[in-house]
């Protein structure tokens, strides 16, 4: 199963709009998209305790989408069957002031994985480059001119490219995902907001008023994807208008970017075989292991 | 005064051995230079206030050099009268496993000031392109193989001009001293450690052994000033034999930073000063501005 024909890598241009926010027919049936993603979830904790214990790339899985493109809820999906140990989402919400006073990559670099660890952004540095450019907040910092021009603004696509490449090439993996709703679906999950009481506390007009300014997020989007798809680092357009679908694709790309790393649980060395049995026989309560092990004791304390 | 005979800036490629470690002649003498240092240690108080209140911009000074180069005290002599408050010092030491862990700008990045910060790095992310180079520290990693060749180190390089570019692009201005002196200088400065009891406490066999690689060294700050000297993240190569004479540069060097920026203190809007006005009237006891706040708290609370 690949979804390759969601990936974008940068060699040619893309349009949003030839990108479909509906399921194909992959799947049979819904069900089977569930019964796929669990299939995924299980792998992915086997995966993921590999990848922790080898030790030897981190992961860095961006997610951004539409309001109400589901992110917090693939996220929970596909995520959180794993051990949380290693794994870490953080939400980036609108900057504080003491934020909004650093560099824009400042907030996110402190939150990059370690080696073995697997981080979610939930929205991310390119929200400098899509609400920041569809409502030009750039222009209320106090900032040196340099950087508050509309150029300025576009220097970051550069500047992310250069950055991305820069967690490759020290061992950090990114994978990006643009949850793709159409404007409809959109809608129509802000009515259910509406009309469902348990979810009253999820609608907010300023959605609605963000929603206005729906086709500048597109084409930011749009620019966004092509202008920092690159082959280390590719985006993935998926189609999100039914949810089971969005999922599955997601649990696969995950699935796919860390077996491509091949990652092992660290191989023993002899002496620590050696170590292994003298365990075994101190356990089981042999004399001459418990005599060598209280030696060992005598000699290190 | 300018110093820009010390600068490398990109242009062309230097050799150090070209560049001197002694005082020229630019001052009478020594009490010339400290006295200079002086009222240049004023003019950056007065500076940094009004960098500080201007926050359109924010300082990093990164400052490297050999072993007894002088580091710690010419960055105390040039940054201490400043207000702290606006100015952080952060020394670099090796790594600590959970730093190592992480790709090698992260324990730095998130020091990088704030817009009206100014921040010092005694060491920085270029020891990742020194003793790491020096003594392929990087092979002792676990990480993938494409981070551990010393291709993957000579890419650090790029790595640091497009970061340094980067922070340039977003108001964070950023500039380099290598307090270079020579290897009589360090032996000397060594056998003071152990001659003065009261330094005895500063040496370690470890500095010896170090020197052992002084020409190992001095190539790799040769390859990493020519690879990382650019226009806007200049470095500057600050003759250090002579302490009094290093510290009148480099005060000399971090003035301009400050004074090409051209901070300012904000400017009063009409409606501050008429705050202003009442707040006098107020605080002399008028009885028709002691209503009006009395008003105000009323609105507001």
């Amino acid at each position: 199963m690949d979804f390759n024909h969601f990936k974008v890598d940068g060699k040619k241009k893309i349009s949003l709009a030839d990108f479909r926010t509906d399921r194909d027919d992959t799947f049979k049936n819904k069900s089977a998209e569930v019964a796929f993603l669990e299939k995924n979830t299980a792998k992915l904790d086997e995966l993921q305790a590999r990848f922790a214990a080898d030790g030897k790339a981190g992961l860095l899985v961006i997610v951004q989408g539409m309001d109400a493109s589901g992110k917090d809820g693939s996220i929970n999906a596909v995520f959180s069957g794993m051990n949380q140990y290693g794994v870490h989402v953080y939400s980036y919400k609108s900057p504080t002031a003491r934020e909004l006073a650093h560099d824009y990559l400042w907030r996110l670099h402190r939150n990059v994985p370690m080696r073995g660890d697997i981080t979610v952004f939930n929205r991310s540095y390119y929200e400098d480059v899509l609400i920041v450019k569809v409502h030009k907040l750039y222009k209320q910092l106090n900032i040196l001119d340099r950087a508050k021009s509309p150029q300025a603004i576009d220097d970051r696509y550069r500047q992310i490219v250069d950055y991305e490449r820069y967690l490759w090439e020290n061992a950090i993996v990114v994978v990006k995902f643009m949850l793709h709703i159409s404007k409809d679906q959109q809608a129509r999950r802000f009515l259910r907001r509406v009309y469902d009481p348990t979810k009253n506390w999820k609608f907010a007009i300023s959605d609605i008023i963000e929603r206005e300014f729906w086709d500048d997020y597109q084409n930011a989007y749009e620019k966004a994807v092509n202008a920092t798809s690159t082959k280390i680092a590719p985006w993935y357009i998926v189609p999100a208008d039914d949810k089971s679908f969005a999922r599955a694709v997601m649990s696969q790309v995950v699935v796919d970017a860390l077996e491509d790393l091949d990652p092992q649980f660290p191989k023993m060395k002899e002496s620590a075989k050696d170590e292994l049995e003298l365990g075994r026989r101190y356990l089981i309560g042999e004399k001459d292991a418990i005599a060598e092990v209280k030696e060992l004791v005598r000699k290190i304390w």
